[in-house]
């Protein structure tokens, strides 16, 4: 075992890290998120076209850790009390109502079953925090009134997509009663409260006690391990209460916040760097588990088709909230352009569809591209247009 | 696929580190460096006693790619220039020759045979740089001549540790001719010349200009990415030349260590965060690969004859040297008793030789436990005998 596996883990690394890299410099040329030209190194790598890399196990497996580990490191760039205010949360909540809606019926209307329906819609839901996030830094906007509310939405955004995907996941088991959606989302809020109290009030205190124990002074890295189980502890306890196991590690981040002013800050930036490595090693997998052998003329009609319903349902669900909340009509634009891209949860949802058998691979195809096309255009419209005239937005 | 293992890869772990931090309350319990605490309760978890965890192919995957980063971290801690000084190449080569010469003659008075025998002798070769370097930080030494002299040594006795391995591999394969350990010398020392050069004067240079252009301003992480894969792409090149892989990681950290000094920093403290949860992932598994069950009388006779072999060789074999070279009878022992600790290359050279059936399980659950033996040891000696006089040694 061991010499042949660390053969094969050295290499297979190796090799994944250097398709990472590929993508920095896809992106680069074309001016796009790593994110976007990640995924698109891995299908290049991936079986669609040089057949290098496929999706194994050990590609899974690391794929998934980068998963939790990345959306534990977003939930540690978020207080709760940012997260909490009404006004955003009426902004997400049409954002997911609307695309989802819309999602669900473009899908029926292009001759998909009501399982896949329900997930195509589903994936339309979430708004990538991390995309979104690093447009607005990349332009200087963060402190914006626009800005926060753009943020604060699209993390209520998030948690909303992943209720509606255990939602939606008990609709497709077939579990149709009015009954098994209320246990359902009960059990996902209860665990939501739970989880963020226990967070909050038990695990960020320990934290901050043991920081100043004789332990974390003689082992400092001690502590970040902690920091790294919790994240774990609460992904395997999302799964055992049938939600996303990403649900769980995002909320670890968010309700660990109180123990984020510790000393040496190992915790937060060693998440990061963590997160650098294995969250790359996913965005290559995404790529590398789709196969375009399936796509054709009818697929790219419905791609983009449903990409131009992904875009306008985000502009006009979460641009007429924050219209009818007085913003003015450019900043309800930016907001609604802000939350358009879909990013790393729409993909999270197609793969656990395609992983169940609930939608075949054009359709996770399909998903994969529309996230992709929803993330490249935003950037581009709010540094072109959007943002062109105005340095400074309220 | 995907989510079953989601759900066991987060489960697992979260237990993981679970163990890891239950390791660090049994080494600050005992006053021992975290090394010995972890792998305690990886003994503890394993077969031996709880068996809550095996040694799976997670286990191993994470705990392989441990090794290599933790290799690759220590290669950063030091520059070639401090490492290639003939006087810590004279006391490195008498702490690698003694050792292995009584090592091996004592396995034979002990009944092994002759390739158990060569195991045996070669995983006493090598001082863990890790737990040395740990201790002399910990007494606030690590500026003084004797600790250089330590340090220094320690690394080339790696070095020298691991081509001992590759040569002891040949020989326990069965090509004993002397052209085929010629080879096998001239193979692993023409890999470690052409891979510092290329590290040094392309690698290093290369990452050096990235540093300085657009996409690394645009994408700093990028560069981390990059330094990850150099570590995993020497580890694959030293395992294709016929050399263990983290002999090949450790030449990438310290041959990468022309680039240390780039904005950022992002990458030798990124390392160091990859290295705090896959190093502890490492020795968990070092912990439970251990199955106890096979100790008895005569074992244990044989595990306090090697440990006190490993513990004298080391004294009187670096200790000599150093005496020959003018330094004080004091220090001599100091620099003697700071190369004791085994630590994880004994560990590795025992893993390698129980996975490929050359050792059985009582045999590496003794230099295991010989491992643990002579790293507990050290630091009490220093603490309270060695250095207890002495506020500032030279």
């Amino acid at each position: 075992m061991g010499e042949s596996i660390l053969s094969n883990t050295a290499f297979q690394m190796s090799l994944l890290m250097f398709v990472a890299i590929a993508g920095y410099l896809i992106a680069y040329r074309i001016n796009q998120s790593a994110v976007v030209g990640i995924i698109i190194a891995g299908i290049i790598v991936g079986p669609s076209l040089l057949g290098w890399v496929t999706y194994t196990d050990f590609v899974s497996t690391l794929g998934n850790l980068g998963a939790v580990v990345l959306l534990f490191t977003i939930g540690l760039e978020f207080s709760l009390k940012d997260i909490l205010k009404v006004r955003y949360f009426l902004i997400a909540l049409c954002g997911v109502i609307v695309p989802a809606i819309c999602g669900y019926f473009l899908a029926v209307l292009f001759g998909y079953d009501f399982k896949a329906s329900i997930i195509i819609g589903t994936a339309l839901t979430a708004t990538s925090i991390a995309i979104t996030a690093n447009v607005l830094r990349e332009m200087g906007k963060l402190k914006t009134e626009t800005a926060k509310a753009i943020i604060g939405a699209a993390v209520i955004d998030d948690v909303l997509a992943l209720l509606a995907l255990s939602v939606s996941k008990g609709l497709v088991s077939g579990d149709l009663s009015a009954a098994n959606i209320t246990i359902a989302a009960a059990k996902a809020v209860g665990f939501l409260v739970i989880a963020v109290l226990v967070g909050r009030f038990l695990l960020s205190r320990l934290m901050l006690y043991l920081d100043k124990t004789k332990i974390a002074a003689k082992y400092p890295e001690s502590l970040f391990i902690f920091a790294i189980m919790v994240a774990f502890f609460y992904a395997t306890m999302a799964e055992l209460i049938g939600l996303s196991a990403i649900v769980g590690s995002f909320l670890a981040g968010a309700s660990l916040e109180g123990a984020k002013m510790m000393r040496g800050k190992v915790f937060k930036e060693g998440a990061e760097h963590l997160q650098i490595i294995f969250a790359s090693i996913f965005f290559v997998s995404l790529g590398v588990i789709m196969d375009f052998h399936a796509v054709n003329v009818s697929l790219i009609c419905f791609i983009l088709a449903l990409s131009a319903v992904a875009i306008l349902t985000k502009i006009i669900g979460c641009g007429l909230t924050a219209l009818v909340q007085r913003m003015s009509i450019k900043d309800s634009i930016i907001v609604g352009t802000g939350m358009v891209p879909r990013g790393e949860v729409a993909m999270i949802v197609a793969l656990i569809g395609l992983n169940q058998g609930i939608i075949n691979q054009s359709a996770y195809s399909a998903l994969v591209l529309m996230s992709l096309i929803t993330t490249i255009i935003p950037p581009i419209a709010l540094r072109n247009w959007l943002y062109k005239d105005s340095r400074q937005v309220i």
